[in-house]
């Protein structure tokens, strides 16, 4: 088999090296969250990008367990008490488009608007403009926009502070805020989202759209442990009683499959 | 909570029905494939249709441990000898658009097509050129044509004659070998592989797009407990040596993380 | 890297053979069951053991969306409308040893009740009589006997019947059948429920007790795929509300972290 | 619905707190690493705590695309390139017994042995060497001793020389210390690998033995999410061929399904 090539990781009998720093270094100098910065940017943050990173990953721990990603992590630890891995994986699993998803569309929209504005010699907050006006136009939702709970959602201004505290605030949260203000004007109040508030310093720290997701996953890993871990400890097993009501057809004759013999005879 | 509605399973101390039918005249009556095609259409298929559907899960039941799904189920059975459910789940995760996916985007491409046909009164033959001409003028790939190893699928074959056979080939075959003919033409000889037969029976048996993916995942399923006892009975944990090759920044000093302390002091 | 060996299915070019067998030919004239028994067992089954391994699929095809694996593959569907291998995925997950797994604990139940009759000169019926006593005093719950829902499970009956009719009734059904009547004496009526009376039938027919999960997961996978199709068509992202109780520490004043400054100045 | 009870997390329209703390002033003041340790604890950790917590997250964050994680994750990325929780789902699900997964039996083998020596009025290191007699007497291996690849684990002494400098040496530390000699005494040399030193600092802190796995799971989840984006972005999809040996069944004459017809005629 080709050998398989990687940037990220070496080691040998005595030694492993994270991007070339010694592990056994980071362990006595760094912490997790630079560990994180340096695995994905091949260099260790700042002060201030690791302040954000530290900010941004809290942001998303947990959020108590009837999130999707922690209620299907509290189901899988509730039918399989065995497996750790598994009821996690499954929380991981719920981390999608509309879960914990929306930074991924949004750093994209965010590209593409500061983009329009670089190509089209506009400001910031006419590319905001346009981006809303089109968004209206094609019946679209604007992603990291509005909360099904959160009227304002507190972990956004927060980052933002902390964001402009540091001088790292740029076109991304200029982006963001354009549109807020651009959405109440020509939808409705729609407050920047923490997915839109993570976008928008992600783009501002240089990293890639996909990574709005991995950042999302790995905050929230650590609030799907402690979950999985209080189902384990509190609960005992098949706890959950789902409400259900069956609307569908109704008992057939029980042994009527139909004209077909299914089997052979 | 809301309750949750369903229309496809109902229970009650004494029974299970599934889309109304006792699942004891079932287990009497039905095969498991009946079963398959009944949870998804609501009615039992007649026995060409069954053998369409037995035919089609068969054909993609399993491919060897090099595929990426049978590889990863391998690997975490390598690495977890607890879980059985974590190393199928994890062959399931592998298929996805680049391995067992293309029949969705394909089943979107056959609708698309076979609309384009009926409202721009073109045959099926033009309606698949125009579809090849606008694959080459965009420099995208056809879904469900050509194959990393199979130059000529052996199963795609057999599955267009089946449904010939049973008088259930209809416009996705047709539309299917259209394609092919007009890729020759256009392109290049590029068979319709088992992914696009997939699409093409489905389509005439009148599934939706998600289902070529399902179908999928329930097919492979049993090749990937089979390749999951097969790991765990033949072989060690943690046996696969993965040849790598490291090409990214060389050893640093070892105590040296740069100029920003990392932790207070 | 070492070539990693197998035993189940070989391709070239041109072919696929699983056990040996053209996969064409069996598309032409196997079932999808057949080929399940074919991949684990290296040959084919009689009429009667696919009729067996039909009625079992079927049996734990589905049980409505309550069940912790369709709970937490909905969850999923509604996080993550995307991806439907990840909601399959985390369905598959939540079987363990509360949720569809008593079979491979009591399948190693019945080997060891089947060992101690023949190495200890006992029936059947005393080493059922036993293995019930020593529960009771270990304070153990036994395997495959009794339900959450069911009191008399339906599909036991009809399995159990199936394997008589098909004279493939042995000592695994005899096992269970004398340790549920040494229960109802011993400690009260615990019906063998659909676990147990898979592990019975599975011991007869000669399988691991690993392939009882590995039984059940397969069959599951089809009610999941129709449980994950039902959320994404029927339902909105997002949907589930579940309510929550809060019962741990209160509100701490917004800005008291504690003693130690937890970052740098 | 009965609601589900939790002490972890809180929020209503305009707040989250988590343990009690309000999550903007941890996102303000805390680190991500205080708050894994606050999700699990309840309390933030002091200082030594917090740089303890980061030492083992940063140890166990990446080793290279060959461990069965990330080789996994890789696998899944190469097949399914939309979705990168699946990718990063399929590494956690390789973390198991076999892989990352040994702390967790060695955190409950410290605490058998620590309460070995209270109760039996032993030394810790008598209790270690009665620890090592019976692994030896049943044939048993001692978990969190030995690698495949390193002889002398660099991050085990880093994580040892951290726990004493802080003064939270205690039990843990001392038995695996005490194992290790044992060892090299009746076994052989078997230095304390990555899982004993994570174990025997866990214990120290008073995490329960599940920790442990949570914590590689946690930390690991770092480098996965690294692995994934390099597969995307340096790799074509479906680029791994594994080399296969085919040892089964030769091919049959390919009609021949045997004497039972298999489908109904």
């Amino acid at each position: 088999m080709e050998a398989w090539r990687t940037a990220i990781t070496n080691s040998n009998e005595r030694s492993i090296w994270i991007r070339g720093y010694d592990v056994t270094a980071l362990m006595r100098g760094a912490t997790f969250t630079d560990t994180i910065f340096l695995l994905h940017q091949g260099r260790l943050p700042t002060q201030d990008e690791r302040r954000l990173m530290d900010a941004m990953l809290i942001a998303v721990s947990d959020h108590g367990p009837g999130a999707p990603s922690a209620a299907a992590a509290r189901l899988v630890a509730s039918g399989n008490r065995q497996s750790l891995e598994a009821a996690v994986a499954a929380g991981v699993l719920a981390i999608g488009d509309a879960h914990g998803g929306a930074g991924y569309a949004c750093m994209q929209m965010i590209a593409d608007g500061v983009e329009m504005a670089r190509t089209g010699a506009l400001s910031i907050a006419e590319a905001a403009q346009r981006t809303v006006a089109e968004a209206v136009a094609q019946g679209k939702r604007l992603p990291g926009m509005g909360h099904r709970v959160h009227t304002v959602d507190p972990r956004t201004r927060i980052l933002f502070d902390l964001a402009r505290q540091a001088g790292l605030a740029r076109d991304g949260i200029a982006f963001m805020e354009a549109l807020e203000q651009a959405a109440r004007e020509k939808i409705k109040p729609l407050p920047v989202n923490i997915d839109g508030a993570l976008a928008a310093v992600l783009y501002d720290l240089g990293f890639p759209a996909a990574f709005a997701r991995l950042l999302f996953i790995m905050g929230r890993v650590a609030g799907l442990t402690a979950q999985v871990m209080e189902e384990h400890t509190r609960e005992k097993p098949m706890r959950v009683r789902i409400p259900i009501v069956y609307d569908g057809i109704p008992p057939r004759a029980e042994d009527d499959l139909g004209p077909n013999p299914r089997r052979e005879p």
